[in-house]
């Protein structure tokens, strides 16, 4: 390898807000002891990269700011110029969901951002796909191999034919049987695989495959009436006719002679669907029919300093441009709930929030822990002390506007704009439930690296760091670490993102579509298994 | 098609105890109204196949016997001849985990049975598997693309060199980080994982492929000291050495640049244990090695007329063996808690039963369910009317031996013989449960019919009607439908399924194998997520 040796930069740490009296250093490989800042402070040890020094003596107690925060209290004194990690910080009770402040921040109303747009695929119900994609929908894991086959057959036989269509894909699980379906909890997976199946890069064509005795009957997951179906005779009679039938294969049928039979059987539903799909062109909609998944997963202490600080200017940009913006990880804003609380457009909204926030600890305590068992060994790592720091941030990629709705999980959006979708923070869980409320388009931004992809909407991964954005350069699509290196702004970033997800949204594919990377679907069922 | 027609068959009943006041119309079909039995009795309505009628006249409140057990009251009086359907009895309540009988039966004890064996593989911690594969380990969700794509690689370019690895899997999970992994129940799918790792169909051949900054870390996953490392350098010399180091590629490592170079070193990794696996030869080993799990999937009301009173005679066979079988699913044998324990070989195996049911109970209720959550449409559709009548058809598989051991969730076997292994119902879940005790042979019975495979073990799937056999001629491997048609008798059937057993061990490929057909890893995860 040829490389080029730059000059060594000089040293730099990183402060989120004036009040702070801790600051992360910026440098490839952190710094030594010694080293002296441009204003003077003197590092007393080293410090990693993306750790925090103190920039001030701390009493034993003192509260220790970050982003304007008290992310917890000195353990002990440290002097300035001290490595302050996370054994050296008491972190903080949980914020009481009681005496929010409500609906009392009134953002600087944002001026709308008109012109923009992208090539997508306009849908029957009104929504607006980034890719053409047939999936097939699977009522209970039992019919995973079964659909598995199918689909490589429907890959190397029918698709040929359908140049137009992106892709054939099974949307399998672990749900459908052998779970306590009549569980309260139960709500949760089942509406999430019902509206999954109405994602917006799937066209309206609903095709399922049953077993026949599973709990998770086809009726049962698409009642009647639960979306639009397309009239299988003719693309051009579309409507919510009263006679559609829902198009099921169902395995255990008794026409079903032989194992070829069923693969017969899903082989010809697929083709017809195929069909459709593959009439479909592309045509230029406005921005505003984006609808974009925010998550990071890997997160370092540059997350909350380059990344998602870019990926909240673009999340201003997306709801100027009337878009809808979600963002969800509820343990990574449980500790910043009094800045969503009272950035709600309204008390309902605010009232909603804290009630996904109590359901959430309590599922939490049913299970005797707490918010703090979100962080990772690779957030240490990374100069995360603990989840107070961690969410202060991954909040940021709420950007500034108002929050104008909250879905609980699994739940489908019935509203533009900003909107907390209350997931955990598990990547998979997390955008299996964003795919659910309707996303067309999915950022994730990650410090240590994750190789994250889906195969049912584009992933746009954003690193946090040049280094790993050097190492990862076939992996990552986006390099926010050029705001540590001084090389970029947020608002030139933000800017740069939104104009690539214009891009993907009209069909440019990500590094994690290059590969064909595609993790599970990983329900969210908070119900017993039977 | 040609179809020679058969006489129609005389209208029959199955009786299970002379003691039961209901029997099971045997019939394809169902019998029509006017039906007139050998011994006299009437039917007064249509009755489905499978389903029960009254063989006396019943009064309201009166008990309802089927396997000589109460499996409720009679709603109101029925005449006999009536079809007992399922909204005609009234569930007890389950048995008390108080003042159960105590290893109070001593079952005639089994003759030996010798002359058995089949061809295996032998492992250097002892065990025997059955097939030759390359299992790669992986701590989390977040490398599964990436496992994917080189694991199809590795089948495309390696594994034609080494014709005697049987195939290259990735053991993917939705795991690994983004779950509450110091929770007191997270032990469960940490060591499940763990467990399954050391399948003995893999040959004791360990690598793992990690991200980096998960919350499952692979010393977490595998602490030193919990498996034999086979040596790299040298197939002939294993051992259990202080100094080997656990075979991980990481992605995170700052060595990988791009994303062909973590495939290159998944690949290289691999081609050492292929290399080893490769070298090895099946031999010739005792039946005494078979590790057999047992569980049934879409049940009807012939599963515990045909396939498992089946099955629990092979058991037996296997148990005189000297072989190991589990038997599983908690809510499907919870209504014959004292069955079980007066089974037990002695008080402390009885207390690990009620200790497993009693955690399973209060886990149900957390949900705000209970054991008959259990029961799905199509198990009702086929006859069995509610839990307490599923579980009697379900605990026959374990035929009459002692038993002679419990396992908790996610533990690996330590002894031979019958053993209670406690796992949910859920057919995947609790066969990804038996994988990690240390199963090497699955055998699963099915009514409705499942197409249900592993990709880790061979499964022997087993009809409880030789219609469903008829129709799946290419998916069940054995119709223990011929039972109910008088074709064979139960001990005939188990001596077929005892020799199958020995043959599928020794290489023969069952239907699910031929195809391909290979169900998901479901982890048993009682924690929270994050
Ligand atoms: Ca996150
Ligand atoms: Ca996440
Ligand atoms: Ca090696
Ligand atoms: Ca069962
Ligand atoms: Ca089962």
């Amino acid at each position: 390898m040829d490389a080029v040796a730059s000059p060594p930069r000089p040293p730099l740490y990183i402060r989120m807000n004036e009040r702070d009296n801790v600051a992360i250093v910026a440098n490839d490989g952190g710094l030594p002891a010694g080293t002296v800042f441009a204003d003077g402070l003197r590092l007393v040890e080293k410090v990693p990269q993306g750790h925090k020094v103190a920039l001030v003596d701390l009493a034993a107690g003192e509260a220790v700011r970050r982003y304007d925060v008290v992310i917890g209290r000195a353990a002990r004194a440290i002097p300035a110029g001290s490595w302050v990690h996370e054994r050296l910080l008491e972190m903080p009770e949980a914020r009481s969901l009681d005496g929010l402040p409500i609906a009392t921040v009134r953002p600087p109303s944002l001026p709308p951002l008109e012109g923009y747009s992208f090539e997508g695929y306009r849908n029957a119900d009104g929504s607006v796909g980034t890719r053409n994609i047939l999936a097939i929908t699977t009522t209970v894991q039992c019919v995973a191999g079964v659909v598995d086959f199918a689909v490589r057959r429907i890959k190397a036989e029918l698709l040929p034919r359908f140049p137009n269509v992106d892709d054939v894909i099974g949307l399998e699980h672990s749900y459908g049987c052998g779970v306590a379906i009549d569980a309260p909890d139960a709500i949760v997976p089942i509406r999430t695989l019902r509206n999954i199946t109405l994602n917006p890069n799937f066209g309206n064509e609903v095709m399922v495959v049953s077993l026949g005795c599973e709990k998770l009957q086809p009726e049962r997951l698409l009642p009647p009436g639960s979306f639009t179906i397309v009239d299988e005779r003719n693309v051009a009679d579309v409507g919510e006719s009263a006679d559609a039938k829902l198009d099921v294969v169902c395995l255990q049928d008794e026409a079903h002679v032989g194992f070829m039979s069923m693969i017969d059987s899903i082989m010809a539903t697929a083709e017809e669907h195929l069909e459709r799909l593959d009439a479909r062109r592309r045509q230029t909609v406005p921005a505003s029919e984006l609808v974009v998944g925010v998550q990071c997963g890997g997160s370092d202490a540059f997350s909350g300093v380059t990344a998602n600080p870019a990926v909240g200017f673009c999340t201003d940009l997306l709801v100027r441009a009337g878009a809808t913006v979600m963002f969800s990880e509820v343990t990574e804003v449980r500790d910043g709930i009094d800045q969503l609380t009272s950035r709600a457009v309204d008390a309902e909204v605010a009232a909603a929030m804290i009630r996904e926030m109590a359901w959430y600890d309590d599922y939490l305590k049913r299970g005797s822990v707490d918010r703090s068992a979100n962080t990772t060994p690779g957030n240490k790592k990374g100069g995360l002390s603990n989840i107070v720091e961690k969410a202060m941030g991954s909040i940021v990629k709420s950007g500034s506007a108002p929050i104008s709705g909250v879905l609980a999980p699994g739940e489908k959006l019935r509203q533009r704009g900003l909107i907390y979708a209350a997931t955990p923070a598990s990547d998979f869980i997390c955008g299996t439930l964003q795919l659910a409320a309707g996303m067309n388009l999915h950022v994730f931004t990650t410090g240590r690296g994750t190789p994250y992809g889906l195969a049912q909407v584009p992933v746009i991964k954003v690193a946090t760091r040049s280094d790993l954005a050097r190492r990862w350069h076939d992996l990552m699509d986006l390099n926010a670490g050029r705001i540590a290196d001084g090389e970029a702004t947020i608002e030139e970033l933000g800017w740069e993102l939104f104009r690539l997800m214009l891009e993907v949204a009209s069909g440019r594919r990500t590094w994690a579509e290059q590969w064909k990377l595609h993790n599970a679907l990983v329900l969210f069922n908070p119900a017993p298994v039977t």
